[in-house]
């Protein structure tokens, strides 16, 4: 098997290329909110990149995970969303896309807070192994990667992202 | 504006045909869960020309969507699921994918009585203007509608179907 080499930073700049279209349906600026903890570092930069203003949203998934039971708080950071999200355009972000469960979990904490009008998905790379009816609206990579195996976003001193791959 | 001419019954043999190769996608045969009511009407008949034994799930969205505050209980029966949804593949069925409103409160629904090892979605009828990021694994017809008309499936005595389009 050849080993998987994702260049982080090149898909980051893609990302942000097929944001701008994205980003131009709308009547008025949509708001970012990022997964943490890979789709905060995202939604940060690209906060700045297409000149937003303000700070994104941090959504966890903690709280609303269907294995709660197994894991706990142990991931994910806490909840801050910086505006009112009842009848707000959002775009969630997130690094990885994989059995869509995460996903489900932000969709359940972010109506906690409220109605948005809608949810758009962008994230860096869908790895497929679908596992609930969710689908990006953006992805730039689309990988496949064994069950054993996790994929998450780093980010080193400089603000440099690269992929982690690790066995489970 | 022509008019809209949608062949419930026609489209019905499509979505058959379509679910064919889907059920050889897994290992043991997937169990079909139906949205109230149109989407029940199209389990119950998919459940019978699969062969497949027993009955099909019944789902509500009726507690868990998101304008509960003004539709109440009014729309959409009780969910009767006559099996163990835990470690299951699942299959949703329904008429008219539309904002993914009613998919989100179904999901929730279904996990409130366990965790799924998989649900898949499939719809007779997509119709866009999506406002969640959800998208079926199977839609034989996608359509375009004004936001003022509603569209859903129709049953006659004999069983057959058609849809039916309103004015809200």
């Amino acid at each position: 098997m050849s080993s998987l080499t994702l260049d982080a930073e090149a898909l980051y700049r893609e990302l942000l290329a097929g944001m701008r279209p994205l980003m131009t349906r709308y009547a008025r600026p949509p708001l970012l909110v990022g997964v943490a903890s890979g789709g905060v570092w995202l939604a940060q930069r690209l906060q700045a990149d297409l000149g937003l203003s303000g700070q994104p949203g941090v959504l966890s998934s903690s709280m609303h995970r269907d294995d709660f039971s197994q894991r706990g708080l142990a991931s994910g950071g806490t909840t801050q969303l910086p505006f009112d999200v009842n009848a707000a355009d959002l775009i969630v972000v997130d690094d990885v896309l994989y059995t869509g469960r995460t996903i489900r979990a932000v969709l359940n904490e972010l109506f906690d807070y409220g109605r948005p009008a809608s949810v758009k998905l962008v994230v860096l790379v869908d790895r497929g192994g679908r596992e609930l009816p969710v689908q990006p609206d953006l992805a730039v990579a689309r990988v496949s990667l064994p069950a054993s195996q996790s994929l998450e976003l780093a980010r080193d001193d400089a603000g440099q992202f690269s992929f982690k791959v690790q066995d489970k």
